[in-house]
C-alpha cells in the first residue's frame, strides 16, 4: 500500500512540477526587456528534477517508476512483477490526474486559459505547428518517442544494474528524463510518459485526446524494446538486480 | 549554539544568494541584442543551490534547515524536538533579515531601486499584475504555496529517511527547491519560507506587508500537511531517522 | 561483444541528444514573445548529459568511452588497451552514424532542412561566419579543439584514478563535456569527439567533409597529450587504476 | 610539484573555461529570432563547472584550489599551511595568466576584439556602467566581493569538514561558486578569485589594471574573515580535517 502512495505522490509531483512549470513559466515577455521565462530549457530541467527529487525520496518505497511505461519496460527486463503492473499503472494515472486538476484550479484563479489551440495546457501532439510554421508528422513523432523511451529504459535498467553505481541512479534517470525533453519538447512536447499524456487530454479534450493513442503506444512499445535490449545486448547476466 | 550559527548563515545565504541573484541579475538588456540576464530560470537554480551548498557545508551542524516551515514541517513529522523550534526559527528571521539588509546596501550603491510595485526588490505578492497583464488570485496563491510546501516536506522527509540514500539529500532538497521555483515564481514569486517573505516585506512595506499573512499561513501549514503525510502514508516505521 | 554494444548505443546517444537537442529546440521563436529554445546553454547542457547518463548506466559495462579521441587518450595515458581501439572506435563511429540517420529522419518528417549553411544539421566548422559576422580562423579552432581535448581528457584520467572519488566521475566527465560546449560552440559547433563530426558531415557533404580532417586531427592529438600530461605531470604512480 | 602543476591546470581550466564562456559565448544574436547564447547563466554555470570538475580530478593531487583567496581563507582557517601558500599562489597566477594569452589568441584569430570597454575581455570593474545605466559604487562592489568570498570559503570548509559527506564536496564548492556568479555578475563581473581577475588585467591594462586592488583585496579580506567564521563559530573542535 504504501508503494502505490509513493507512486501516486510522485506522479502528481511529475505532472505538477513538470507540466506547472511549462504551463507557468515558460514564456513571460512582460516588458520591452525581452524574455524573462524559463523557456523550453526550464521546463526540461523541471521535468528531471520532478523524477531526481522523489527518485531519492520515495525511490526507496515503490522503486520510483512513476511512468506507466516504465512499468512496462522494467517488467519486459526481468526488474518488476507482472502481479504488480495495473496497481502500479492505475496509481500513477489517478496521481497524474490529480496533479492535473490541481493546475486547473491555479489556472482558473487568474480567469482561465484558452484550451483549444494545439499544446494547450501542457498536452502532447502531433502533426500540429505548435512551434514552428511546420509541423512534425505522425510517423516522425512515434519514432521520436519510441527512440527516447527505449533509451530512457536502457538507462534506467543500466543505473540500477547491481554492477553500476546504483546510488546516483536517481541522478541519472531525472537527467535523463530532462534530456529527453530538451530533444523532443518542439517535436511533441513530450510524453514518453503516457499518464502525463493522459492527465492533459483529460482536461483539454479534441486533438489532445484524439492523438492520446500514440502518447501510450509509442512509449510503451518503446519502453519495452530498451528493457529487453539491455537485457539480451547488455546485461552480464539475466539476474534481478536489487 | 553552533546550530543557530549555522542556521542564521544558511538563512542568510539562502536570500542574499536567492533574493539577491532576483534582484541584480534577473534581467538585463544592455543593447540591441537581447535579454542577457540569468532569466528566472537562473534565479530558480540560485535558490535551490543556497540550500545545496550548505546543506553539504552546515547541514551537519544544525540539520539545514534555513526556512521557519521545515522546522514546523520536521517537527509534524517527528523528526524534530519542539524545544528547538523558537531558537531555530529566530534564528532564521534574523539571518534572513541581516542579508536583505545586505542587499539593500549594496542597492543603495547603485542609487537604489523603486520600491513601490507589487514584487519589488524579492517580495512575495497575490492579486497583482506583476509577470503578466493577468493577476494570480488569493486563492491561487495560497493553494500553490500550500502544495509545494507540502510536496517539499515530502521530499525532505523521504531523502533523509534511514532507508534512503542519505548522502544525496542535500541534492535532492536543493534542486527540489530549484523546481519549486522553476513552477511558481509567475505565481507568488514564490516563497515556502516565511523569513525570505519577511525578510523582502520589511524593507518594501506597504502590500509586501499586508500580505506577508498567506506566505506564513500557507507554507507553515503546508509543511505541517506534508510531514504528517510522510509520516502516515509513506514511512515504513515511525522512528526518528538519523 | 557487450562492450562493442556498450560503445554502439552510447554514442548513438551522444550524438542523437547532443546533436538532436541543436538541430531541433535551440533556437524557436514563434511569436513576438521572443525566444523560448533551449539556447546554445540547453545543447551544452544536453550534450554533457549524454555522457552523464550513459556513464552511470553503461558505464561499468565498456568504460563509457563515446569518443574516438577519448579511447586514443586513454590508451597514451596507460588505461586502455591498443588491442581494443580498433573495435571501439568502428562501435561509436556507427552508433554515431546511426543517431544521424534516425535524425535525418525525424527533419524529413518536417519537410527536410536546409543542409548548404556553414553549421547546418550540427556540422562542425572552421572559417564561417555562422554564429558571428566575424569568422574564427583554422588555426583558431584547432588550438580550440586541441586544448580542450587535452583538458577533457585531464579530467577523464583524473575522475578515474584510484585516488579519485570515482563514483563522481560520471558527474565531472559528463559536466566537463557540458562545460566544454559553452566555451566552444560559438567557435566551432564543438567537436572533441570525431566520430559526432563524422556523424553529421556524412549526411551534410560538402564543406563539412572537406574540413572533417581537422575534427579528427585536433581531438585526437589534444587527447593524446592529455594523457600524457597526467600519467607524467599529474599521476601520482604509472599504474592502471580501475 | 605535482601539487604545483595540479593548482596550475585547474586554474588554466577556471580562466579558460569561465572567462572563455563570457567572452565567446555569453551574447550571441545572428538573426531576428533573438539571443541565442548562454546568458550570464551559462556564464555562471561554467565557472562552477570549471572547479566542479577539477576538483574530482585533481583534487585528490593538491586540494583543489585554484584561487589564491581560498588559499589564503583555508590558512586562516587552520587547513593549510602557511609553508605552501607562496608556491600555490604562483602557481595559480601563471595558470591563470597562461589560459587568458590562450584565450587572447583565440580571439585574434576571429580580427581581434576591442578591449576599450569596462568590462572587455572578462575583466572585472566597480563604477562603470556595463551592464546597467546605472553603476555600482567601489564600496558596493567591495561588500559585494568581501561577502561572496567569506560565505565562499564557509561552504568550502564546511564541505570538507570531517563530519561533513565529503566526498560531495567537489559538487558542493563548484555549485558554490556558480550561485557566485549568479548573483554578482552584472555588479562586478564576479572575481572572488584575484587569480582570474589578475590575469584578465594584465591583457585589458587601463582601468582593469588600476581597479585590480579590489579584486586582491575584498577577496582576500572575505576568504580569511570566512575561514575564521567556520573555525571559531561553525566548527566542532580546531582540527585539520583530512
Amino acid at each position: 500500500m504504501k508503494k502505490i502512495f509513493a507512486e501516486f505522490f510522485g506522479t502528481f509531483w511529475l505532472v505538477f512540477g513538470g507540466c506547472g512549470s511549462a504551463v507557468f513559466a515558460s514564456q513571460i515577455a512582460p516588458s520591452a526587456n525581452g524574455q524573462v521565462g524559463i523557456l523550453l530549457l526550464g521546463v526540461s530541467l523541471a521535468f528531471g528534477l520532478t523524477v531526481l527529487t522523489m527518485a531519492y525520496s520515495v525511490g526507496h518505497i515503490s522503486g520510483g517508476h512513476f511512468n506507466p511505461a516504465v512499468s512496462f519496460g522494467l517488467m519486459a527486463g526481468g526488474r518488476f512483477s507482472a502481479r504488480d503492473l495495473a496497481p502500479y499503472i492505475l496509481a500513477q494515472c489517478f496521481g497524474a490526474i490529480a496533479a492535473a486538476g490541481a493546475l486547473y484550479m491555479i489556472i482558473n484563479g487568474s480567469g482561465g486559459a484558452d484550451f483549444s489551440a494545439p499544446g494547450a495546457f501542457a498536452t502532447n501532439f502531433y502533426d500540429a505547428p505548435v512551434y514552428f510554421e511546420k509541423s512534425y508528422s505522425m510517423s516522425a513523432a512515434f519514432l521520436t518517442e519510441f527512440l527516447l523511451t527505449a533509451f530512457f529504459l536502457i538507462i534506467i535498467m543500466g543505473a540500477t544494474d547491481k554492477y553500476a553505481n546504483g546510488k546516483f541512479a536517481g541522478i541519472a534517470i531525472g537527467l535523463a528524463l530532462t534530456l529527453i525533453h530538451l530533444i523532443s519538447i518542439p517535436i511533441t512536447n513530450t510524453s514518453v510518459n503516457p499518464a502525463r499524456s493522459l492527465s492533459q487530454a483529460i482536461f483539454v479534450q479534441g486533438n489532445a485526446l484524439s492523438q492520446l493513442w500514440l502518447f501510450w503506444a509509442a512509449p510503451i512499445s518503446g519502453a519495452v524494446s530498451g528493457g529487453l535490449i539491455y537485457k539480451f545486448l547488455l546485461q552480464k547476466e539475466s539476474v534481478i538486480s536489487e
